[in-house]
């Protein structure tokens, strides 16, 4: 999988002179999104399918500031999914260094249920099972 | 009517030290929508009625800089109106000072179409061109 | 302390017709910065001489979902706080329902090191170690 | 020149599942930056050398809409450059349909105070007269 490269815009710094902490939550999304579509599930595929997915929970912890204009590498991982959960890991660095460290936990849903993806999604559920279990063992 | 306010956040300053220009077409929509509920046509009333209102043209013109934690005061008057076009003008101030003057034209649509305000919105038709005139005898 | 009010933006939304996930970390910064200003140290009195407080750590879960124009108000509370670090958490409700809880944990900095707050801002902490009691007095 | 492509990201959406207008803004300055770095005069130079380019002015014409994922193609050109002004002229395109048209105006300023390009910036200057005449022919 190809890590995802986010270029640290100008509008997203802040008078401190670094990237401001509320756009890495955008960058997980983006880096999220780009690792769908590498998947061959493209967000807006869900979309047309009348699927959405809500984020439920995310965290971030800052190790370094980054700034204009800083080439933030964001590697995107599948640390763990179960039939209603999927839980997103993500490693952003700048030159090798990390610089955030993230998680998202989202759900599937279809006309305000939630989707159980092993019986709903069994594609979908199946490579994520692959990718899961390739991110252990990189681990 | 009563002028808006928005207070500049810090996520909207940039490395500058300075809100970062492309917020102030946010400050835009923000007094614009708040105007709409004023003069009792709130934004949510019209999509709840099918009807959208895409932005069809924009300029600013930045006068003086703002940053966090600056209080601007927004004076939003209905520069024009026609049957199918609206334009708006915003005088933006801080401690009296003008920081930014910026217009917006609008137009009404609905299942693709564009609106005759005068035949299918008249109440609202007839409130713009009464804000209209009020705006030329203040001018 | 009075709660802060966020008026949910049509810019805010996403196609999903919500509020993208990714803004209520900037509302926990508005909220913040309130509270800051309410219990008398403004960020920007730090920013002035020189401190500055770099966000160490987010966490956010998503309860419901919420849209433009709805009008969020939050919470913010200390829940820790000791000499090197301070954890603020924030609960957001629309019409009294829960919509997200959080959390942010936070140093602050003079020249590149971290403060100790206890010698080198003692009016802060005092406050501070107050409100976390008061906190866990209404918990 | 190689145009700037910009990838619409989903919280750039909104609730009329459209692009935002807002964003166009940004789009203009993540496309005038990435034209700078490319005729070797990025921004981050400047400021290194203690010099801002606030924007003056801008204007937008939106034509079509656009929507996540859309790919936008920017192609940026030099409109006009006197000593104390440049103009920024923006095409956006999706798929070779126009989506918007934009136009911005910079000076440039240190320590307070204009700089007179064409004596205090000489090789950016005379590059820039250079990208101006070009642009005039590809008319």
């Amino acid at each position: 999988m190809k890590p995802y490269i986010h270029k640290v815009q100008y509008y997203e710094t802040d008078k401190m002179g670094i990237t401001n902490n509320t756009n890495y939550v955008r960058f997980m999304e983006e880096a999220r999104n780009d690792y769908l579509a590498q998947i061959n599930f493209p967000y807006s595929k869900f979309e047309d399918n009348g699927i959405i997915s809500p984020v439920v929970k995310i965290s971030c912890e800052y190790r370094k500031t980054t700034t204009y204009p800083d080439l933030i590498k964001i590697r995107v991982r599948i640390l763990k999914v179960n039939r209603f959960k999927l839980i997103v890991g993500y490693v952003m660095t700048v030159k090798g260094q990390i610089v955030c460290r993230a998680k998202s936990s989202h759900c599937f849903m279809t006309n305000g249920r939630i989707i159980n993806m092993e019986k709903q999604l069994p594609d979908f559920y199946r490579q994520l099972k692959a990718e899961e279990k390739r991110g252990q063992q990189n681990n």
